[in-house]
């Protein structure tokens, strides 16, 4: 058997996530994970059941999603890439498969994940990009929502940001950056950590934007990280402008080989 | 009355093109043109003909198409902008509303076109811009390319890149610029004109593929626009990989005011 390293963009637009749904209730939309098993299963003509670095919610896209399998084919990694490729949909692309190391495993391995979420704060949102970015046509105080973002780095149990039925053993995360980059008619929230929650990002996001427009006070996230009080959170921003972005193995023995 | 000049932003998959539709055919797809003048009808309660530098194929997109029709009403240019956007679908974007001379014309004031068309050459379209690009996995030969493609440039009959009933007056055209810019992994065709015929440009970037992956000689450009000889050209590239970047009215009496 060997084990095989996948990396996945998708637009999620169109999908219920990347995680396979319970069978017992019939989904309107399809999950990037059950499109990509029964691809490789029809190629292999073995049963596949890939792991991701984690999950994505519905709607939220990805331009380096890992995940890994075991398989026992002998097909070179290019014909695996090519023939996949062809069968599933255009809207995802799996842009790499590699050997990895027999014990890797895509989520227990990873030591970081980036996620990017775009702002578009122009009166009139381009075609091309309105898939993948969220609008906001109130004018944001930027300089306070960069001071406002400082509060997120570091080791913090974030309750606050997620559901109360998360259903995680710990809510205590790791972040090792959180920044804003204005990039033309665009606000670019980029944030790495050792782990996500649950809706976390996204309403991060919210807060923040609720107190680029003066909707909430400065001072709210870090208040949100002391008290874990959900109540204090802004809105949740919608899934569409979120990508996620990369994983990071470099600090595990399942480093790319 | 005044003229107001629109510049006009589209993801054109999903349309017939930007000319309205002979109503006696009834359409699978819409137009864009109907699109934006059913939008501006519900506004204006006027009847709203627009009329466009040219029209673009089904399929092809636009990143700065531009329009103009004539209004009686007083409504200012920002606030239409706003309502037709908040009318018309997500994958179409009014990015602009400016008054013009009374007797700017869009069309007729036209003095050139810039047209983009884009080559993915790596083994996987990443699902963002899947829409906008054509894949040519077979290896090209851009410097091969690059000089084949000067042969388009200056005034020509292109009679051989176009359908038989093409309905002008006249095939010959002026071509300004003509060039190959590799990006990463895409390779960008820009081509810059004085006016374009039917299914023009990808008949030359078909073609210009065709000698980049040596299915046919180089000099057939050449031999193409001197012996206007349709049966040389080699396959018609798909209509997603074109997008109208822009018109330039800078030579004209209607400069932008």
């Amino acid at each position: 058997m060997r084990t095989l390293k996948l990396t996945v963009a998708y637009d999620g637009t169109r999908y219920a996530g990347w995680q396979r749904q319970d069978h017992a209730k019939p989904q309107k939309r399809p999950t990037v994970q059950a499109t990509l098993e029964e691809a490789l299963q029809r190629i292999l003509s073995e049963p596949v059941r890939l792991k991701a670095s984690g999950r994505t919610d519905t709607g939220v896209h990805a331009v380096g999603q890992v995940a890994h399998f075991k398989t026992a084919t002998v097909m070179p990694n290019e014909r695996l890439l090519l023939a996949v490729n062809h069968l599933i949909p255009e809207d995802i692309a799996v842009t790499r498969i590699e050997n990895a190391p027999p014990d890797f495993h895509a989520q227990y391995d990873a030591a970081s994940k980036h996620y990017r979420y775009r702002i578009f704060m122009g009166p009139v949102v381009p075609p091309f990009i309105r898939r993948y970015v969220h609008q906001v046509q109130s004018p944001l105080a930027i300089a306070r929502m960069r001071r406002e973002v400082e509060a997120l780095k570091g080791e913090h149990d974030f309750a606050a940001f997620t559901k109360a039925d998360h259903g995680r053993k710990t809510t205590v995360r790791t972040i090792s950056r959180a920044s804003l980059t204005r990039r033309g008619d665009e606000l670019h929230f980029d944030i790495e950590g050792n782990g996500f929650l649950y809706t976390m990002v996204r309403s991060i996001v919210g807060t923040l934007i609720d107190i680029g427009r003066g909707r909430l006070e400065p001072g709210q996230l870090k208040k949100m990280v002391v008290t874990l009080d959900r109540k204090l959170a802004g809105t949740t921003a919608p899934a569409k402008g979120l990508t996620f972005i990369s994983v990071d193995y470099r600090t595990t023995k399942a480093r790319n080989t």
